[in-house]
């Protein structure tokens, strides 16, 4: 039911021809929030058992326009699970540090190990949406060698197979993006700016940044087309509709997560069998006090 | 000159062709001692551009059966160079937070920033080396949809493409293989069972895996077979005579040092405009105290 959602580079993807607000898989509010809840549940009982069992690891990473609603979706269908094993890696601005550094370094060191979950707020893909927008390359000093017309191929490519690694080695990946719209972006800021518990979330560049919206729809668009596979699908989310997105984002993962199917490790007859004169020596010793 | 120890993918490495105790490119070993030195005089200027000029990363990296020399090679040849942007990363057998991860994630926090140089003693070769003769994924959970007997090959592609990617992202990548005969290794054994002074880097299990002796020229055989290329090549040095090792490790350093061409930062007509009005309000500052 998901299908129309999965670009895993079998199908091209294209912006335009894609719905922000569409309500295709529940079209009630209140059903859709139940639904996210109840969702929401058995992810936080597949998490248990991924953590017991410490065969793989999920990076479920999440990608949008500014005020699309990432920090709202990770909080509604995320917060239910333990941060026993679940983390959230943020990746922002980088720091002068990061900067000197490839700029994979900074992500690497956030994959899960196995039996955790990395949620990634932002990504490696802004090297390939701001980065490419903005052409940041071209601000850094870069080895001679390197030619700058390039470097966005080059990400493309080292990306793609920085990701086909992560299959390779234990850990499964959920690529999200929250398609919203440019006019429903206008009212969520608008909103921020009207509502004081919402103030702090609102800043005048952002606005700005909305002269370039053809751009980052346009680096979107390559970017999933070019690293788009059967490893490392992207998800795209129509966005306008927070219940709706966050419904879908809750469909999403428990779909990958049942796929990835963990189980509690089983307990040997021996250890078993060992449980039971642990178990013995146990009551003695509480008898006896 | 060093074209006979390059494996760059253009030609295939046979182990059993090469020789171990060869001397060509100097058989004297009193000259030998003084071109190291001397080689190591211009490692340590270029050096001290590449820092200043920070556009670029070195990883020198080396892999050897026991006692082929890594640490006296690593000593001899590198130890002049200030500590200031130079590093070096040993890494041993994992620890369990490693073997949590992806074998990579160790390996990517060690790459030098623009400008350093980190010296790898081991790497992530060792996941293709003793990974393979022992066969240590089998030992280790991994997701069930991951087939064992396509591990190893999995390995040499993301390697492949680690290097790949490292290339494009200003690090350049220096793989140097001491490569000592067997007899050899019994006789640097040997002394360390004898000469008190080495009685510390001595343990049995290096005596017992030399039954092994086979199965790791087969690996470092296909390992640089697999992994070479242009942009990551391979070095084979012949490691019989310590004194010839260092030698040709200091001519590897410092021509790949020289390509890479590192400059100090050219100051601009106005920067020195501003030095010398800095310099005059310093001079005044000295006269009038």
């Amino acid at each position: 039911m998901l299908k129309n959602y999965i670009y895993d580079g079998s199908k091209p993807f294209k912006i335009t021809d894609v719905s922000t607000d569409e309500t295709s898989l529940c079209d009630e509010k209140k059903k859709a929030e139940k639904k996210t809840e109840k969702n929401a549940e058995s992810i936080d009982a597949l998490q248990q058992m991924l953590y017991a069992e410490k065969r793989e690891g999920l990076i479920i990473l999440f990608q949008a326009m500014d005020a699309a609603g990432k920090d709202g979706t990770i909080a509604h269908v995320l917060q239910s699970l333990s941060p026993h094993g679940v983390y959230e890696a943020a990746f922002k601005a980088p720091t002068s540090t990061e900067l000197a550094h490839d700029y994979l370094w900074r992500i690497v060191e956030k994959i899960p190990a196995k039996g955790e979950i990395a949620i990634f707020n932002r990504s490696h893909y802004e090297d390939v949406l701001i980065g490419r927008v903005k052409k940041l390359y071209e601000t850094q000093p870069q080895s001679k060698r390197i030619d700058p017309a390039k470097i966005i191929d080059y990400r493309y490519e080292d990306i793609k197979n920085f990701e086909q690694y992560l299959w390779h080695n234990n850990v499964r990946l959920i690529k999200i993006f929250l398609n919203v719209s440019k006019k429903e972006q206008a009212k969520r800021f608008l909103s921020r700016i009207e509502r004081p518990e919402k103030n702090w979330k609102f800043s005048a560049g952002d606005v700005e940044e909305r002269v370039y919206w053809d751009a980052y729809q346009a680096a979107f668009e390559d970017a999933i087309n070019r690293t788009a596979s059967k490893e490392a699908p992207w998800y795209v989310v129509p966005a306008d509709h927070k219940w709706y997105m966050r419904y879908i984002v809750s469909e999403i993962i428990l779909s990958v997560m049942k796929d990835m199917d963990p189980h509690f490790p089983v307990v040997t007859p021996e250890r078993l069998a060992e449980f039971s004169s642990l178990k013995e020596s146990l009551e003695k010793e509480i008898k006896e006090q």
